[in-house]
């Protein structure tokens, strides 16, 4: 019997300065993380990625950018972390907003992809 | 002057087979080639990609296909080629309806994605 069942379509969707890539999927996903936990070490540590890996991520991301959107506080009850600026937030919220309609799209297609129809 | 115009969305589509990459856009755009040129070599000399190259992502494809995708053929009048097989076509024509679909998507978010305006 022919395995049809396993195909499935993907799709992503990123943000380019001109040639390079300023947000995609995992960029975003650590913007994300960065919201939920409020440092860039304990998103690193919840995303399995090493803390050199996230901060060059962010590092990048910040140069590409127009306006900051991760930024690093000392202080405070909590002794400092890491804030996603009013921009970033922008940027994550439009960002969101658009991966949903792409995955509104694909589950469409996905509904009427099947190759044993061919 | 801030640099907000440079920054666009961009997207694409591929078919996966379980964990898999069976086609994405390098493929699809392989096989219009082939389609165009009846070939793997002159596609790949039309790509500026090695014929290795070339036969190796043909070859992978094919081996994750539940049927041919592309077939060599010996012999006609010139002297052999390429062929892309009914299956083939289906799924390239499938490819090529869902990336209408995708950019069409693209199209409309990029129209109203302006970082300026946030």
């Amino acid at each position: 019997m022919l395995q049809y069942s396993q195909f499935s379509i993907n799709g992503s969707l990123w943000i380019s300065k001109g040639n390079e890539l300023f947000i995609g999927p995992a960029q975003f996903r650590l913007i994300k993380q960065v919201i939920n936990d409020g440092s860039i070490l304990a998103a690193s540590q919840n995303l399995h990625i090493s803390y050199q890996q996230a901060w060059n991520i962010v590092d990048k991301m910040n140069r590409l950018s127009p306006l900051p959107l991760v930024t690093r506080y000392k202080g405070g009850n909590d002794g400092g972390g890491c804030r996603i600026d009013n921009f970033g937030m922008k940027v994550f919220h439009q960002f969101e907003e658009n991966e949903e309609r792409l995955n509104k799209l694909i589950d469409e297609i996905n509904l009427n992809f099947n190759l044993c129809s061919f």
